[in-house]
């Protein structure tokens, strides 16, 4: 029996343009979980943080990676072994790119494999769900990808949507945080008929544009009026960022989760010229954020020995 | 310069399952529209109509493949020239497979090709899209297949959804009918967000699921929180023939268009029992209906001389 693991999960972006609760893909951005059976240990639980912001994560019960290796046990009805974490973070935190996702997704897979394995990927998947309580950004960083998930508890069908080499992401990650909660609490709990139409045919539009990199298809295919019109508020420079972007070639540009982080996709030959676009439009505002063209990420959670 | 054209024209299902007001396929059922010039006769309009309910066809100014060909011409501000139209009927009246549509754009081609095509087919479809009011089926009775249509007037962007063999489409016609007008006044004006997400993520998974034939995807795909619980109230047996359609195999079953027509997917190995098990349920709720297992229409309007 193997005593330590460690586990690579992506970050994600969900929510994608009219997706909301639904579509997630995950990008080249990394967590890792370290996870080491320490059952001679003098405490529980034991953890250490490395990487950016590693100050502000909590190192006791409270940690997600240790809520969610300790779910796998109660799950199956089992004692919690002592456990050592050693968390490497490569996911901004609270920007909107699935960190929370990741530890999630971390916690679990990691317990499923020091225990040997007793749970399926897709009961594993069923947790993680539960755990976040939607599915958009737990299903791609266990899969990797871009999935739609469609369903509900117990019955989910998971759709990969293809994604052409051509479509790439750049992610713009400001220097301020915005508390998923505070973006729910914005949103509308009821919708207009025409509203709730121009987002299904998008959806639509949006699973062809991803597969075919159709520019145009793309460009209204990540229009929305279910989240970000109203969401775009409470990010400083929105319309700003999304014209520099547009402006410098990038089909659209979206909020990545619950944001602040904003998503634009684009091709390969714009593809630097919207980093740079979407820096200093933010820059002008007097706002600094870290710009990368990233790839999908095709792996998912992956086991390191 | 011809005198004499005749436009076949397909019969379309359109709201499929969740992609009410967006998506629409071309059915192997057609009508067939025959404008002759008349210039020398003493009336300026003569129509004459075969096929089932022939006799409900109005053959005055209201017909309404004469008003999309008079309709043309206004458009190019020219005097509508004196003619004579045969209409042969394949498609239904009234029962949800676009016989309007069949109509609309078999006026404005008919009309374009005698006039030697002074308008692009992207201007043909703009113009249908205005007379019917909606996309979803006149674009797939122009251009054949399933097509989502997505914008607003003079900025359309049409995709073609690809369609697996290995679906089948079965209507099931029964010899009653709903208005438009009905079944669109029993829509509700507002959706929770709930049932908006439940529509946007299915209509994701109906692109992947009828590219794909997937079954579980597609049987999912096809449920609806739009327009069809509001107006299967408004078909008798609904229910029942639902039923029947998804024990003898069926991925599913939605309302065609605006109904009464029933619009079932299932694959080449229970097409048969489909059409049997949807007839019989029918039947035995006291109403006669016709259930034929079709094809996806690949050409759309077609001109034959």
């Amino acid at each position: 029996m193997i005593s330590s693991v460690t586990v690579s999960v992506p970050g994600t972006t969900a929510n994608l343009g009219p997706g909301f609760d639904c579509i997630g893909a995950a990008l080249t951005v990394y967590n890792q979980f370290q996870f080491t059976l320490v059952p001679e240990a003098a405490s529980d639980l034991t953890i250490t943080v490395t990487g950016t912001e590693a100050s502000r994560v909590t190192t006791d019960e409270t940690n997600l990676a240790y809520q969610s290796f300790a779910r796998f046990y109660h799950h199956l009805g089992k004692t919690v072994p002592k456990i050592a974490i050693h968390v490497q973070l490569g996911v901004p935190l609270a920007r909107g790119l699935g960190s929370s996702a990741t530890a999630i997704v971390g916690g679990l897979v990691g317990a499923n494999e020091l225990a040997g394995n007793p749970l399926s990927s897709s009961e594993v998947m069923e947790l993680a769900i539960a755990m976040e309580g939607h599915p958009d950004n737990v299903v791609p960083a266990l899969l990797g990808n871009c999935q739609l998930s469609v369903g509900e508890a117990g019955n989910w069908q998971i759709c990969p949507i293809p994604w052409h080499l051509d479509v790439i992401p750049v992610v713009a990650i400001p220097n301020f945080e915005l508390s998923t909660q505070e973006a729910r609490s914005v949103l509308p709990t009821q919708f207009s008929r025409a509203d709730a139409i121009f987002n299904i045919a998008r959806l639509g539009l949006l699973t062809r544009g991803l597969e075919t990199g159709n520019p145009d298809w793309l460009t209204m295919a990540l229009e929305d009026k279910i989240h970000q019109p109203y969401r775009e508020k409470l990010i400083t420079g929105y319309q700003e960022v999304k014209k520099a972007a547009r402006d410098a070639g990038a089909h659209g540009m979206v909020i990545s989760g619950a944001g602040p982080t904003l998503l634009a996709l684009t091709d390969p030959n714009h593809g630097e010229a919207v980093v740079t676009a979407m820096a200093n439009a933010w820059m002008q505002k007097g706002i600094e954020a870290e710009v990368r063209s990233l790839s999908l990420d095709n792996q998912g959670a992956t086991i390191l020995y």
